[in-house]
């Protein structure tokens, strides 16, 4: 594909919706797509009849094997009322619905669709620990599995060579930690909506009701530092490092951008799609760089006619902290090895230069992996519509965002990039 | 989606393979893609640089549950030397690989892509068949799985169905057997590549071998009401009324039509695509008919201008013998309950008037199932192009075939309509 290839035909974004993310074992798939439907279906102008709708295109990464039934793009139609028009399921582990979203933009670019509903839907905690990191591990490439990587593992080595290579450390990550922490409790759906200082104190709390004296924690890192508080996962990632295992859905609704006046007087565009596939680790000369997150990066730039200093703020997969490092790296934010500097300045905080993650990010909003990459988008869409409450980014000239999705060990990347004209 | 929709440009197939299909227990789904892409790449006048494809789509079923991998798209971009570009897995449980071909021409009708490998893959063999009868479960809706439905339950329920409306029978299920198995053995990838006739011979041999007369089997259909032959699965479906577990891959190479002639001499257009979704089950109106099918149809219809006269061949998805009458039926090539009886008077044969499933279906030619959309179509393809031997369906004016493939109890169906022009 050559890159600054145009669609044949514009697409706007002119509703979504997401459910709380969390630990919910009383609800299933369904009650998980019903809630993020619904609030997509009230965010259209003067609501939406699902009849309007041609298509679905569902991402999950494996309800097969967390909630053991298949085949759920009909499942699906069925609930939001589609039924017998044509629904599919895409699946590109953690960045499945980032690839929903792809393909509905491709079905009305086509020409076949006006209005596509796309979706992400994951449901994980019906199942133990053990068996969701089995699950998970899945989507490694089949030599880093065979040998008994499981993600922490694999984004342990990731972390490792950063450091080895860029000197830098865990203050690093923790900044990361913090900084996701520091959004949360200012996003309401969010899984774990409480600053480091929030557990601090709660943690405090309940060694003194214990009739224990709290260690004298002086500070947000102090406390992280604390291995009764934060023990080793895989290291050097801790488990403050480590996003956490969530149930959640969300949704969209996407149009011909000829046809947004009719649902939205705020219609957001498309502007840039990417993707890029990737070996896994066992072929990558650099394990601080992921090569699919590059490719993803280069076509959504050369779509969109935009460059990595035009996205003034952006969503990035940080499964673990490490993550969010290289990722702002590898979308050109920050030079290779600068990133942690620039994360240390304080540049991706919220009211920092380039705000990175404003929802909390997959650490503290959640991460049913299905329902991320729209869950993502669904975020830079608020932030872009300036609904985004106590987390709006207050820069007046708010226009263009990003929202980065990884699935696998880097096996699916993909780069998207909203704009409001 | 309003039909009769046209795409924003036009798709041909310039290149198609396939692996054999049938039990390869030494082999994984790298292995079988590796054949079929091969095959492919041949196929192509010239040759074909994999430097060229611009995006893959690759449908599969659950190789998270048969094969304990999953996140496969990239796997298969690495094989075929398309890594870092986009690679993207589709899901409809048995129809996976049809929604594979459908996103490769939306994604080149789009604008965005010029040269699209599509393809499919199941590896299967090597779980017990309770394992894999457990898997294909997963694909039915959540209603049948937890009842305790599995897929020839379902379809055993829909031939008693049938039967009881239309005073059909054993018999016309037996019609569509004898026939599957009359063009296996010229169809040199075929899993089962025998008649009715060679395995009442082989038998009858057998029987002899060990001292025993055999019974005096005096026609096929003699020999299928054997139980010792052709027991019940699941009544009234006899073990030669259902297709075998089967490993197996399939590509096809797709390009913008204007682009074609840079390909092959011969390309294959794209006419139409269709695809429906269904509720189950648990929520049809009627159990002798899909839905999901009957919108596909009119989807592809619409878009091609043609009709089911139109359709020279077909390639439908018989699962199960009565899946066939069904589908022939809700294609719109006979009237609801005559199907039977046009199969019984010859008109499905490789010499009738529309032959059906010239390759020998799913009963005779395997059903891995990610594989089995596209591998229908390479059946189509071969036959448009005068180049499938012994089964080559011998009126001069071959120009239009069909592809229908189901997933699930009718959740997802498609229907592509494929040209020579």
């Amino acid at each position: 594909m050559r890159t600054g290839r145009k669609l044949a035909r514009g697409v706007a974004v002119v509703g979504a919706g997401m459910s709380r993310f969390g630990l919910f074992r009383e609800k299933d798939s369904r009650d998980l797509f019903a809630e993020a439907f619904r609030e997509m279906r009230e965010s259209v102008d003067g609501g939406l009849d699902p009849r309007e709708i041609d298509a679905l295109y569902l991402g999950n990464f494996s309800n097969d094997y967390f909630a053991h039934q298949a085949h759920w793009a009909p499942i699906i139609a069925d609930l939001t009322g589609l039924t017998p028009k044509p629904a599919t399921r895409t699946e590109g582990a953690c960045a499945s619905s980032a690839l929903a979203f792809r393909e509905g933009v491709l079905a009305i670019a086509s020409g076949l669709c006006d209005v596509v509903l796309v979706g992400g839907v994951e449901e994980m905690s019906r199942r133990t620990t053990e068996e969701i990191a089995e699950g998970l591990a899945l989507a490694t490439t089949p030599y880093a599995g065979k040998v008994g990587f499981t993600f922490p593992g694999v984004f342990g080595a990731v972390a490792t060579a950063y450091f080895a290579r860029y000197g830098a450390g865990r203050e690093d990550l923790m900044n990361v930690t913090i900084k996701s922490h520091d959004n949360a409790p200012l996003n309401p759906k969010a899984q774990f909506p409480f600053t480091i200082r929030d557990l601090m104190t709660a943690r405090g709390e309940s060694l003194k009701q214990k009739g224990l004296a709290a260690p004298g924690w002086t500070s947000d890192k102090d406390f992280l530092r604390d291995p009764a508080v934060n023990p080793v996962v895989a290291w050097p990632l801790h488990l403050y490092d480590c996003c956490p295992i969530s149930d959640g859905a969300a949704a969209m609704l996407l149009v011909a951008e000829e046809m947004a006046g009719a649902f939205t007087e705020d219609p957001i565009h498309v502007a840039g799609i990417g993707q890029g596939s990737g070996r896994g680790l066992h072929r990558s000369p650099d394990l601080t760089s992921f090569e699919a997150t590059r490719h993803a990066a280069r076509e959504a730039y050369a779509m969109s006619g935009l460059g990595p200093g035009d996205i003034q703020f952006c969503e990035v997969h940080d499964c673990f902290s490490i993550a969010e490092i290289l990722h702002v790296e590898d979308l050109g934010f920050f030079r290779p090895g600068e990133g942690c500097r620039a994360i240390a300045e304080g540049a991706t905080k919220l009211d920092g230069p380039k705000p990175i993650n404003t929802s909390g990010g997959l650490k503290c909003k959640g991460h049913p992996v299905g329902a991320t990459g729209i869950s993502q988008l669904y975020e830079v869409w608020t932030q872009l519509r300036g609904k985004a409450g106590k987390r709006q980014i207050s820069r007046g000239d708010l226009r263009v965002g990003g929202a980065h999705n990884l699935g696998g060990t880097g096996g699916t990347c993909t780069f998207t990039i909203l704009e409001r004209r």
